[in-house]
């Protein structure tokens, strides 16, 4: 087991990383400070992974609460319900809020936690590679708007986030490659011997070769560590992790919340973003060929559905990274060297949408 | 005008009161950081002070938001409704919002400022005297669910409170006195001379002496200000602010929310945390008469609204001021000299109740 830290002024908190630690009695309970618990997981994790937390978490009688599964369910209705549950159980201001499950689940109960009695402990337990390698690092939680994706949440870091790779085995292949997009992320906005080493090893993470997946989440958590660090409410630097999101949250909007992974989204988002900053001159062509070549072997999109350009554009005008209304860009000079603009021609960016991307 | 400061390891703001200050453009326009602003107002609102705020905002053409009255607003649904209209003008990360209304107001837009975007500055303008001496500093901001008034919310601090006393004018006399419930709780808490104050002074409050509302606002805001500073989270002293509130909340909760106005529920819950106090033989007799003068004075109930016992005990369990499966309870030793415990014995409680407190 490896275990890295995040320190932030209002408070750090350590990542856990190893094979079976969802087993580890002493892991799991050094969070809580109170002596209540409660777990929120939903009906896909709990039949897998549900019974070895609360056993772990037994002391405690953990309340448990059980969600159904899909992206659908990021909406205040289910924050609603939630903290009715919550209510229902007599969960006081000392409770500990445990997430089990994927993106989903951390951020609908990370959000919960932020705004139950004005904001109880938490705990991340991810059990997908997306939210191993990213969404449950950071404190960014929250849920969807039937006219925006996140667009309701709160900053609100866990008191510990602890990653079983062992629940990679019975990980569905098509969110294992979805979170292999944000694992090529990291790689290409700001690691390219992180980048080349994904190059090397594709195809054991595919075949999910322990110690390649352990090493990927690795890096890539102490990655987004390192940028929260230097900047936890996005003031800067932070939003270089949004590469190919910007596009992707479009593609989401545009195919209805679910349809696409996120992940797939984000794969191809980044391409656009990199036929983007090929076009504009800044990225060399066979930068691009590269990162299209990976994000291939790793099964992923690599070009969006069919939708508008003029919807795109407005689908992007209302996404959260627009400000004073012009949309910001993660653009890339280089596979590891990204940056952020917000003077994007309107030009390019119609010719790129009617090429298809 | 004056103006006070609240001083936060997160950064202070001002708090100005003064008669007329919504007509200062400079006042109201000084908080504001980026180029877009919003307004969330409500219905009962709106004809009497929205002009002269927009006319005060013009240079940033405000959105406005005008939601139904009432405290059945303070809910999840609306906090969605709020998100929507905030979406539909295109408010970006850098958009100030503006509360202008009474606490469900200023509740609802400060928290939907919280979460919008994960997180947007805000400005409370308070209207009501309520608002004006409690809800509008401090940070709390939140809705009610079905289960439980304020159980979903975030601590979130405002650029800045401005307090125009004009409004008062219009101000319904049922809600003058629910105002002054909370006024009466800073002198019954810590503050006998400001408690001898009232009591010389509760007539020319009551015919809305502009110098007697303007200190009394003053004082009210200065002893909110100094708890609020010293713990901000409500780790200690700040529960002292409570005083009267698991009481009425749960009057409140039996009565649905709305009938009773909160001040209204204080008031009575004051009176019975004032008679419990009796009961345990923290506070002569004498104390607790006084206290009653005064609230009676000000035109607000001395008992609660007939609940069974039963019911009244389950729904202070709910109450977030309870922790670990106890009910706390703010208690008064001598008016003017309050303290937590949540050493109440079940046998004094259920007598108060069945005496119809």
């Amino acid at each position: 087991m490896s275990t890295l830290r995040l320190d932030l002024p209002g408070g750090g908190y350590p990542i856990h990383i190893g094979s079976g630690v969802l087993g580890s009695a002493d892991l799991l309970r050094a969070p809580v400070s109170g002596d209540r618990v409660a777990i929120v997981t939903n009906e896909v994790v709990a039949p897998l992974y549900l019974a070895r937390l609360t056993e772990a978490l037994a002391p405690f009688d953990p309340a448990v609460v059980i969600l159904p599964d899909g992206e659908t369910q990021k909406a205040l209705g289910t924050i609603d319900r939630v903290v009715g549950a919550f209510l229902e159980a007599r969960c006081d201001r000392a409770t500990t809020i445990f997430a089990l499950g994927g993106g989903v689940v951390g951020d609908i109960a990370g959000f919960a936690a932020a705004v139950y009695q004005r904001g109880v402990p938490f705990v991340q337990v991810p059990t997908t590679l997306l939210s191993q390698v990213d969404s449950s690092v950071g404190g960014k939680t929250g849920v969807n708007h039937a006219l925006g994706k996140n667009m309701i949440g709160c900053f609100y870091q866990p008191k510990a986030v602890i990653i079983d790779t062992a629940t990679l085995a019975t990980l569905p292949d098509r969110e294992l490659s979805a979170g292999l997009a944000e694992v090529i992320k990291y790689g290409a906005i700001g690691n390219r011997t992180f980048l080349e080493w994904l190059e090397q090893n594709m195809e054991a993470l595919l075949r999910r070769d322990p110690g390649a997946l352990a090493y990927a989440i690795e890096t890539s958590c102490r990655d987004k560590a390192r940028v929260v660090m230097a900047d936890e409410r996005e003031a800067g630097v932070r939003a270089l992790l949004n590469f190919g999101h910007t596009f992707g949250h479009a593609i989401e909007g545009a195919m209805g919340y679910g349809r696409w992974l996120h992940g797939e989204a984000v794969a191809a988002g980044m391409l656009m973003a990199a036929r983007l900053s090929e076009r504009l001159g800044w990225l060399a062509a066979g930068e691009g060929e590269r990162l299209r070549a990976l994000i291939q072997r790793a099964r992923l999109p690599l070009a969006p559905p069919a939708i508008a350009p003029q919807r795109f554009l407005e689908l992007m005008a209302v996404d959260k990274k627009a400000t004073r209304g012009r949309t910001r860009f993660v653009l890339l000079r280089a596979l590891g060297d990204a940056f952020l603009t917000d003077d994007v021609p309107e030009e390019a960016l119609m010719a790129l949408l009617n090429a298809g991307a």
